[in-house]
């Protein structure tokens, strides 16, 4: 299976695409970051992300497309642009009949670290070991991007166990799995946003 | 001018096209309301607003499309979609070469009612009014896509007129002039958004 894991954002949109299946090597296909000038137009800023996005489902034919679901954030502007540019990598998925699969950071976080709450640091290094690179992807938005993917990669290898299909979890997967467990349930409870007074 | 005005939403997406030009009577050319179920696929929710927008922009041919501005609302899972519709509309309107303003909802409601902290009803009966309807559009997302086309047809007089170009704004335009830029203070003023604990 090769996912596209799609870390969001307007001004630095993190691409990676990532091969593997439940109880394999995940490889890396390709990464990048897209970025868009702030000083451009709004309008112009979504089409630069919608084209880049459309030129890598068209060229490297993913069978899934994994988004960060976006929650809360503090900086209102930013979350604006990041559920603007995680709902156009969407759209473009969904022309061409590629689901779309959508990951809390905790999710991701807990998949490749075995902790919902690690940090920027703590995950590229865990993507760099996974993906056997011979140093992190930069910036971090590279590396979030194959996080997501990998996510991707390994929750479905869950959801098969979880539904007892042949082959057991080694203790590592077993450890993220209650990890991504735990940050669900943390994630239900979580949302809610209030204007600042 | 044609202008299409898009009151974003995932589940009620309003679009509303008004045609006119300083000074003279603003006019209806088209309302509606796209909605999206909540229990379809998020990525075919955004694919039937995308194919909405762009059907109206390919028929109707607007020379702006006025998108509501989106700020921190109360409920972050209202926030989103609404961000995500607002940015696919943009990217439609890109897509065309056709130019995207925003606005906010208090600029909005300035310029049709006066008073930048209207309720709908207020700036439903407005509407109303100032397209010389039989009776108030519905439901308020309609309402709302033409104010923000009005909004969008009255500003664009109004930089004119803060130029210095030749005839004065009448009482009425001179008060919503007022209170769109008592509008604009207070909005630089209120963002930033903070997860509630």
């Amino acid at each position: 299976m090769r996912v596209l894991g799609v870390d969001p954002g307007l001004t630095r949109c993190g691409l990676g695409v990532v091969e593997g299946a439940r109880g394999r090597t995940a490889v890396l296909v390709a990464v990048d970051v897209i970025r868009t000038p702030h000083t451009d137009d709004f309008g112009a800023r979504l089409l630069g992300i919608s084209e880049a996005i459309e030129g890598w489902l068209d060229q490297i034919r993913p069978d899934v497309v994994a988004v960060e679901r976006v929650f809360s954030q503090h900086n209102v502007r930013t979350v604006m642009g990041t559920a603007q540019a995680a709902g156009i990598a969407a759209l473009a998925a969904a022309r061409r009949g590629i689901p779309v699969a959508l990951h809390t950071p905790s999710e991701v976080k807990a998949a490749v670290t075995g902790d919902g709450r690690a940090g920027k640091q703590q995950v590229a290094a865990m993507v760099t070991r996974i993906l056997a690179l011979p140093e992190a992807p930069r910036p971090a938005d590279a590396a979030d991007a194959l996080a997501l993917a990998i996510c991707h990669l390994w929750r479905g290898g869950t959801t098969a166990l979880d539904r007892g299909l042949p082959g057991s979890p080694t203790s590592a997967q077993r450890q993220w799995i209650e990890a991504a467990e735990a940050a669900r349930r943390t994630a239900r409870r979580a949302p809610a946003v209030r204007p600042a007074r």
